[in-house]
């Protein structure tokens, strides 16, 4: 089974980092492929960074499924782009924020999701909303780290995560921990050791789930709202991207 | 006040039936600047042409902020970039899907919106949730009809969605109608005639909304999550899109 | 275009104060009939003093159908009587809470509403639900202020609002404020410079509305719910009320 | 104890018949005052109908408090006025959609309403949202009966109700009827024979739970949204119902 | 009339608090039997503990209906069995939570539960969403105290119940108090009087709400989902419970 | 891994068929173990089958983590006991209905459940609300199939199924069916095939997503709502299943 993870920000480190908390779960027989767009941001903080991003995401579905993947993992935690992704994609397509919701709510009765900049709460609400998790979401807790700061050796970044966490579990009543941010992906296990309380990543979370579907036999439904895009002519620049070579 | 009409598919009949319609509801005093991108798709019906159509929105958006315009219309039913349009915009910037919605929950109590191909359902439905409006549709009803299919002269497209129409407020129990797609920006009057109740079409109500908002010295907020973006690198054939120059 | 600002309390004050910010931002053309119905409390402050306070209001909406007037604005936060007076209304009729709550979530990602008295807390809870804004409304915040505070020259009103506003945007991630009382209609502007956000206010946002919706050739709809009244006979005080002379 | 029955239209037989109703299922040793305001409508169809109705009806509540009256039912389906009721009620208020959905839910698992005119539907709609119903609720079925027409000897009234009775359980998946009107009070009993299920019938069931919290010792709270009106001055004709006797 | 009253947990102690209080409220005429299962938890503070209880709980309603009750009331503040013991019993059968909190939304505009253990919080969140009130719940506050807390002699129990009822009306905008725990049957009066607001209490509030739906004739609806369960076998130590004898 | 698949209906031949669908998707290196109660009753179609199945369904987590299982799957659709399961479970515990329904939100845009005898279907519908699936669920298709019936050679209840999956594309606009009975467990594929549409059955979805979660070193979280039960009595015949020992 070949499962693409695409960081669809352009920092090679996180998409090292998120390939390697991949392959850390990736079953035996799993071929993880990490990849990071050729154009895009450098990090992914609101929706302007978000919807530049999708065009080189969508890029990397459609030579993977030129390379035969069985499915992909969005590994940003604004899930952009994934509905257009699974249009295109016969296999599943899961973005980390949905696949670390519903991992948590089948183990914890309530989570807090602790997330970078407080610009970017608005999308994880909305997330939360789509995917029916309201009921299950006690709060969203934006530390005022940018993406980046993950990136940068010596940051006090997860001291900071840490301690949100702890406040989420003591102010919040939750009793499990989404981190938000696909540049946190190495540190969930640490996390839970130093509170105590299951800590759901997204990358690993969505690479489990993606394993389980192909597992199933289930690929993305084609009949309806996500059926392959209608053939038709595309103009300018994006005259490459024309579903059905129109 | 310039407004800005942005057709986010690059079909210029439909460009121009749009700014048409604009300027037929425009105030005395405004003016408007109807385009369409220099690429994207020829149409718009779902998911995927909508997220490839998003990039040259948001060059149309920065061009028109260039140009001092004080608000935008995105001119086709998804709303597609909306909350990225608003990050890179002063003023305001309404989709049509919206724009119809918040002015058919002023006069009356309940609409169905009749729109294109089936595929767009989920599309509408998203935007009900989104918009707060579910108390109020009654119903989504897509019609066969392909959005080129409004282009067509001759085409029985305005015969079809008549039909539907009544349909909606026979079985719905609708009292109004919202029309589901910037092809039928110039039908609504006709319609309304027809059928004897109220056809609310985007195109025109976003127009006389962002008059009613630039009226009122409202622009888009700046302090939260639809702040300008924060300045950071892209890289690749989407580097110009950069926010900050940086 | 003439356009009747129905102030429901019998404080002319205050009518004064609402049709001056009416006139202040209508286009030209439209003419701004600011009225105060002959009968009703002095302010409104509950669901008592708002169920009395219709029959004058409705009186108000008669006497401008005779007039000939296009469209009303109810000037009081809790819009009461709304549905009623759409039923004898051909025009759009808006309350100043709906257009402060529709105007405010196409500029801003979530706002708070500073109101007068604790005890109308409820009102506004009840209107967040009504016009499907819960996923906007961060906050309902109470201030000690009675209306007519707002009317008494020298009170430290402003300052109380404006300290409230402040909060709102640093506790409830709000980045628009929506202001709860008719009475507030002069003080936007001045909140939004002091605190660098925008400031939504009914009056103003309502007149606009009105304005675009008759600008949009859209009357309330007469085939169901908000049709005309049935003719039948009233009996006693109110006997002059029946619809249809019955 | 006192329950005051109000029926706020104006037509005597309909509140002969709502008294009736009422004295059949009060216990012993409680003393039922069926009125009808001596202004109003002859029958509620509508907003604009309810809105006029208010003013009798809050007279009726009035009065009642000085005649120590225990409780109040409101007897009309669109429960008016009902949270005005409350801030100058004692005891407790009971609108009869109100008792009607809450006895339902207690013994089955979905209900349908069966009311009268089809422009009453909204009405009913809202109540459901307001009172938490909508999870029970399966439909809101409106047969073409004015409320007068459950007034007139030989009418096919009942007939046509049990008709849509029927069709309810069997189309709505419904196991249980909620009668919309006080005109069928005298009709559940009937009902239920004929369709083998429960029928609820919302002057009876307020009745019987307005004894329950009376017996409960529990009266309207008046510590917040439903504390007694601020004392004021109310203008013109409505001069007498100012709290306070300001 | 004849209601048995099940305390679902095997201690008698707070069996007979709970008869007490109900024969406290007892119309004359209304028979009470109190009773506890023979098998089942000490004190009910969690999922699993619900679970076990219900079985005896079952019992109790099978022999009830041998001896011919009218109703039941379930005195659990989790409503364990609510559904499965509506499907055995032909009168109405009532849990306490459900009952207070239906009582409660007829006096009050927005209630606060004061609980017991931290860890019931899930279960009251979760019965709060199921009957519609989410609308209403301002809060739910777990004090530190278990069950079996309530039953011990010069515990300060009622004190700290009575402290967080007072936090909950000044910080939580609630106007009454739910008590959330069968054991607290005896507190409702001398709370409210403490804290001059309604105080609801569940075991008290079902009675009357079971005396109401008897006194108008309504039984459980058994077309459909809550029908006699289908005769079959059941096997094990669990094979006397099978319905209908098979 | 050790997974142990509880069908908690002593139906030995439904049994097999559950345990060999697990096998036939389990990984190399899972384990299945399954089981049926010693005690229960032979089919679940109500409330009342599942809240007696529980006891027997609880003693067989308690003698699995015993054993050292993993994880376990609770194989009805209703997903009974599955809090209470969770309690006292150190692994992860899914029921098949949430997993079938969180496979299909992940590749479908809109589901139809098609399952049994109409009287389950109010189970199903709570189920779909408390999983937050009220948007993707686009109906819920009972069939007069008995769950017994599944399990009769030469039964034409696979055609029914069948046929009730195409209704369910074509009038629900559905994209995905969601199987509803364990019993269907060997169906999917073959459905899958003459349908052209994915079939999500619950059983293969929750082995699947249990080794997902146990891959991921997720464990049920034990600082809340979930935690172990506290340690108490517990009298008669349940007095075993007492936790702590007590």
């Amino acid at each position: 089974m070949k499962i693409k993870v695409i960081n669809p920000n352009t920092t090679e480190s996180m998409t090292e980092k998120i390939g390697a908390a991949a392959r850390g779960v990736a079953a035996q027989g799993t071929t993880i492929v990490a990849t990071s767009p050729a154009m895009g941001p450098v990090s992914i903080e609101g929706h302007y960074d978000e919807a530049v991003s999708v065009l080189g995401l969508l890029e990397e579905i459609r030579t993977g499924e030129a390379d035969g993947c069985d499915g992909y993992v969005i590994a940003c935690f604004g899930d952009p782009g994934l509905l257009a992704a699974r249009e295109i994609a016969r296999g599943p397509v899961l973005g980390i924020a949905e696949a670390a919701m519903h991992a948590a709510s089948m183990i914890a009765a309530g989570f807090t999701i602790v997330t970078t900049l407080e610009r970017t709460r608005g999308i994880a609400r909305q997330l939360v909303e789509a995917y029916g998790m309201a009921r299950l979401c006690r709060n969203i807790r934006a530390t005022d780290l940018a993406v980046l700061d993950l990136e940068r050796e010596g940051s006090a970044a997860r001291i900071t995560i840490v301690e949100e966490c702890r406040r989420a579990l003591k102010e919040d009543h939750a009793d499990a921990i989404v981190l938000g941010c696909a540049g946190m992906a190495d540190l969930s296990a640490e996390i839970a050791r130093e509170i105590g309380a299951p800590v759901v990543e997204g990358v690993t979370a969505a690479v489990k789930l993606v394993e389980a579907l192909v597992g199933l036999g289930l690929q993305t439904s084609k009949i309806g709202e996500l059926a392959f895009p209608l053939p038709k002519a595309y103009r300018g620049a994006v005259r490459g991207f024309a579903p059905g070579g129109a």
